[in-house]
């Protein structure tokens, strides 16, 4: 047991093996990440397989918040102690064009990690993180929303992953060629790969004539 | 054992079970959406316990192609029966913005994947694996680049999974909102989402002034 404050190391399944150089532990890098994605991939095991589904998530604070109900029912039904599993949110920032294949490579910030989903049981607490999922998906949304009946929420499902066994891993930058390989008369370089979101598109089953809100109508986000 | 010719249906594992009428099994529908997309989420067990990575991966033909490399060292060690994994590729299409946030929802294409990754053994195969990768993430760029020496090639892996046990799950187009809430003064809608490309940067490196090559140039992918 440590006696000091300062944040423990990462554990051995979250320290990054394969080119460490490009790992972080830093809780700030970590949350960045988090905050500029939406989808993660969920892995569990089930009768000893690996599963993995995409889900929308929210960070909050030190920890993760997942909507249950959209995933496996692996994940509805958690007991108390929760379910364990490796959460995973990547970023692609670009695709790395080397003079030869082999130094071919992608720009991107990931976050890996490991823990156990542990299921939100207090209705006012649920109710808090799916209010919370909503607000991070798509920012000033929550307020101005139908508010949800006693049975909706009965009906839902949340899980709180804590971050704290989290790595970041990143790649950023132009080729590493082979030092020869500079000469050769072919390009490289990166091609950016970015998100953009928008124009919104109004339901067609719309009864009111109602502008856009600017929440939606200038929709964005950032890290 | 079946004595016809027409393909099985899903197995357990691959079958569908939450929200089934967006599931599909068609070969067609599960390539278009893995020629679209580029990087997947692998998860496999470690010690009983679920890991998710993202990855490079191509389509080739009935299988997929990963790069072992970059992978985890369960997957650059797989030994020839492969390793059991899960590949999940996830495209997002949209965030469907609801008169509640009960049916706030995202429009997606995603594969799930289940099978053996096995280790391409073969130099030859391997080599062609190498360039397929590079070729389908940007098509065109795999004949002008300098080839591949021996010791490089011995130095990669590259595993296939096959995609016999595959699924795709679709969800597209507006929100469904609760019939009452129609009524209700509230945007709905769709923000669609979308990656965009370009335009390309090229190495601070370059000793050559060469143009951008029109692959790189005019980058798209199509599904």
């Amino acid at each position: 047991m440590s006696t000091t404050t300062s944040p423990p190391g990462p554990s051995a399944r979250s320290t990054v093996k394969r080119i460490p150089e490009r790992a972080s532990y830093d809780p700030e890098v970590v949350h960045t990440i988090l905050d500029e994605g939406y989808v993660c991939h969920i892995g569990f095991v089930i009768d000893c397989s690996p599963v993995v589904i995409p889900s929308l998530y929210a960070r909050d604070g030190d920890s993760v918040l997942i909507h249950g109900s959209p995933a496996s029912r692996t994940l509805r039904t958690a007991k108390a102690e929760g379910v364990e599993i490796c959460l995973t949110v990547t970023l692609v920032d670009g695709f790395v064009i080397a003079r030869s294949g082999f130094h071919h490579s992608m720009n991107y910030r990931s976050v890996v990690i490991f823990g156990n989903a542990v299921p939100i049981t207090v209705d006012e607490e649920r109710a808090r993180a799916l209010d919370h999922l909503v607000d991070t998906l798509v920012p000033g949304q929550g307020g101005g929303l139908r508010p949800m009946p006693r049975n909706e929420l009965k009906g839902t499902t949340g899980l709180r992953l804590p971050s704290t066994e989290a790595s970041a891993k990143v790649r950023s930058g132009g080729p590493v060629d082979d030092a020869a390989d500079y000469d050769l008369p072919i390009w490289a370089g990166v091609i950016p790969v970015s998100t953009t979101y928008g124009p919104a598109i109004p339901d067609p089953e719309f009864k009111h004539d109602l502008p856009v809100p600017d929440n939606i109508a200038n929709y964005r986000r950032t890290g």
